[in-house]
């Protein structure tokens, strides 16, 4: 095991925030060496009580510092290209957050960079991968006991949206987690896309198509549908079912206390991804900080953020014109293999 | 195949009413053929529209009516004893709610009759044996795959009690249901019983101490306990827990649509045995006609309704004494062997 | 309330033989007069042990016999016109199981003969709208504590198929139920139906693409999506997730003892639609029978009948194009207004 | 936050072998400095790839290893009391694995020596107070939102007992954790304890009893009842429902993937503790770790370890008089309050 991972990180927002506290109480081998934001007072804010650690509002500034040996990305996306490709030309671990970049050229460029530099550097924060359940299904899946797995049916369902969440982003910000964990469980890649728009909730501000349903094929030909529903009300819910030969699993089911009151049987939902996949953040962090103390990358690469990439846009697209839409991808270059 | 029961029904109160309707709208075989209240007034309603059935005051005249061939007995338990005596001596088929007679005394006095007459006449109405979920843990105890039954845990839960519902009570009308069961799916005698009085709720009325937790042992030594909670609030719920050498089983589990909104999953709790129940009642009544028309009876016998009243003595002595108390049973007739 | 239902049962093949039992042993105010089947020593044997039930080979024989005042037709759907029209000739209640014809051409002729006949006379067998959970739904629906309902996701399981099962009988056999209750759920008409063949599973006999993906509109914009998977090895299974405005209801779970056992926690899955929908069926033909003794009907019309039909036919051409098709209903008539 | 933890984990077993890997893989603050086993060779194999950490074969060695700064307890629980008294002689932190001793004499000399170095040095690994599910539990208790709690219905299982596992140990070591979480969740003292014994399981060895039903009160009047089973060969299981005035609550369900495959619904179950608390012990040694750090303690205290082990003198005793057993316990020190 070489040394302790020194980390910067880049965006001190609500994600930024999230892993800050992470690495600096919970995750083993890595200490927060720098935090970096625009707004400097965010910045200082997050680094109050974390001994060594200097906030910044320059990422260069950071990458920079002879502290640092390492780089987690948890600005908004339209940001990431200049700050992987700076991090990848200093040759250091990167945990960036998805989405990896906002479309399919830039992500390419972030492929090429990588395939230059002949080494995996870049993981991203797909963190559903190390969410127990679906790592269960994913076993399940490989160990083959059930047979061929042929239909996907998935849910992802948040209360409500922030501010600005526009018709795209339901696209880009939620299905993309979807497109990844489809990759993932199927083995194979997306082939085509397309978007059913019913009848909306009045719930949903304006400019925003909500509930929809995406259709979704992969190289071997299985169907995956999934309901993406952004003001859902109730609460956060991620849920999968994946249809067999031999049978059916299911998970992202509800847990915890049952209780029975007043007529009613029953728990709590989990109110937002944060209660949901919060262990999930924890198991990937330590795996990057694991894999990266060997050089290595210990979870999705950049190749997977390439082509979720390459699946939004398809996806973008097929919401606009109701029709089947293919997802081009170059060849997926040795390094990835 | 016999003639149609035309069964006159004892007591037009809640559990009459609901026979009542029971055997004119969903039982093949079985007819109302005359209603007896000393509410004359509550009698005629009860027969309104229904074509050739007759309301009275008196159970004699009902028996003595050419036109009535078998007795539905739904009167408070202290009346059963003479309703019974007359139905056995015109040797026809009796369904007799619950508790066969109040107490072990009277209740040997019915299993005599019945010895004297020679043939098995009473039916006691303890519906549970005919609900789905008890019927199919008893084919699990019977087919052994499981290994030997080592415990029962068991809860009855009312959401409230009636005006009058005293101490004694929660013994004789509410765990003497699971005397029964737990003598059914034992298939041996109970032995003793012992009574536990901790922190009680503050929604029993005075005279009630509520929730108790009874504790009982069969022959062969299975363990049973029993959380007898009256004031319960929530609903209605009966469930048992039963406890194998290979494996445990739960019944009485809460069904129906499962609901996921306002930050909760779950879903409706039976407000009372009718929506716990009403479809073993079904069964248990269909079983008693089917039965009847062939001469014999389909369920618990004047036997267990001796053995239950025998228990709920003990159980009403070992809710004041707090010790065990034994079970003393008379020998069991040859007729119920 | 008029005379008892006097029924001639119209085929005693699997699902006549079950309605002749149920006639016979659960059903309040009806009996079984006669067994018609083609072969003839079928109907004798249907209705052995039945007093005053005869045996017949032909059924205009039977409809003519002065005993028979209402008929149950459980013959194959490509039988059901031609004693229809008849049935509708006497102007007797009807209950046909589903289809009510094999095409929406022959189903528009008993609409118009019903039309003609001036009152509701056939009730078709949809039995999951008797079934505890739709029903529940459905109140649910109506009552609109959820909003609006968006979206309907249904699976249809089979553990495996007869002989000669095609592959249009998938829509025609199976999802034809998920048609009907779409229509009844939604309380409106499908107005198209796509859908998807993907990955097959190994275990479908020659001929038969399964599993399929059929995607369904309402008049309002609902959008329904139905997995029909009738090779599916694990049991049966009928489930339902309608998403609302404020929430999301399942129905179809799973129930019954839960075992823990051999390091498994769950319990026994329904075997076939006789387990899961055998108490529908009795709602059902008890609803009937009510009602037609007053004359009246007391579930699914033959505009139900017809409208799935042409669902049906809609389904078949989409299932070999892979296009959305359009289904075209002529105008309702006042009569199933 | 002061300097990392620097650990002497005494013990290098099953307990100790999972603690240390937790140290050196997960938690956040600390490291393993020093590995202690008479086996040395075990020690030694514990601390392979561990870059700093010494392997010992003597405990007292250990505490004076300069490196060292605090000590996790994971032998036997009769080597306990020496390396306490060694490990508070030093004022430093400990995390000593349950039972804190194995009597209620030798733990009420560790509390005086803590009472003497007037500060709590002591925590004592019941992990349960880390599980999600009894933190839940707790939190829904101390809210009052369903009122008073009134009983608790506790569960543990286990598949079955390691050689040599006697019957006082179905107290000592398995019912201790519910001791300490009766204690937790109630908010006060356990007064007495009765053991039933029924019908055995033919799967346990000789001179245990097994299952057993342990009936137990509080100061309050709390019953709570202890099915303790560790022959249960179904897997691992502990589970608790706690009834309220208002309502019911049951923690301890089972979870993860949902599967439907060959007639059967349902899961997978633990196989055992480690499966079953693994996240409880991660939340259980970081929260010692980072209130270590500051020089206190986060969890149960040296008080916890005392009067669950006078439970266990009380529970041995019930065991063999089957009689209701008083737990004594010595007045609290000021230390504790």
């Amino acid at each position: 095991m070489s040394e302790i991972l020194r980390v910067a990180v880049i965006g001190a927002g609500r994600m930024g925030a999230d892993h800050i506290k992470r690495l600096n109480t919970r995750i083993h081998g890595a200490e927060v060496a720098a935090v970096v934001d625009v707004d400097l007072e965010r910045a200082q804010s997050a680094v109050t009580g974390i001994p060594g650690a200097v906030a910044l509002s320059n990422a260069r500034e950071a990458l920079d510092n002879g502290d640092v040996n390492s780089v987690l990305i948890a600005t908004p996306g339209f940001l990431h290209e200049e700050i992987l490709l700076e991090s990848l030309a200093r040759d250091i671990p990167i945990l960036c957050e998805k989405p990896l970049t906002p479309d399919a050229g830039s992500a390419w460029r972030i492929v090429q960079a990588e395939v230059d530099l002949g080494r995996k550097r870049v993981q991203v924060g797909f963190m559903r991968r190390f969410d127990a359940d679906y790592a269960a299904l994913g076993k399940i899946i490989r160990e083959g006991g059930l047979g061929e797995m042929l239909m996907l049916h998935c849910a992802h369902r948040n209360p409500d949206t922030p501010p600005g969440f526009t018709n795209e982003m339901l696209i880009n910000d939620s299905v993309v987690h979807e497109f990844d964990v489809i990759r993932y469980l199927a083995g194979e890649e997306i082939t085509s896309v397309q978007v059913r728009l019913g009848k909306p909730t009045k719930n949903a501000p304006a400019g925003q198509h909500d509930p929809q349903h995406v259709l979704i094929e992969t190289e071997s030909g299985i169907l995956a549908d999934v309901e993406i529903y952004v003001n859902a009300q109730f609460g956060y819910q991620v849920a999968t079912q994946a249809v067999f030969e031999q049978g059916v699993v299911n998970i992202g089911g509800d847990s915890g206390p049952y209780l029975r009151t007043a007529g009613r049987w029953g728990g709590s939902i989990t109110p937002g991804f944060e209660e949901r996949f919060g262990a999930a953040y924890d198991v990937e962090v330590q795996a990057w900080v694991d894999a990266a103390r060997h050089g290595e990358i210990g979870g999705p690469s950049g190749w997977d953020g390439y082509a979720t990439a390459a699946c939004c846009e398809a996806g973008v697209e097929a919401q606009k014109n109701g029709d089947k839409v293919a997802v081009a991808l170059n060849p997926r270059p040795a390094l990835y293999s």
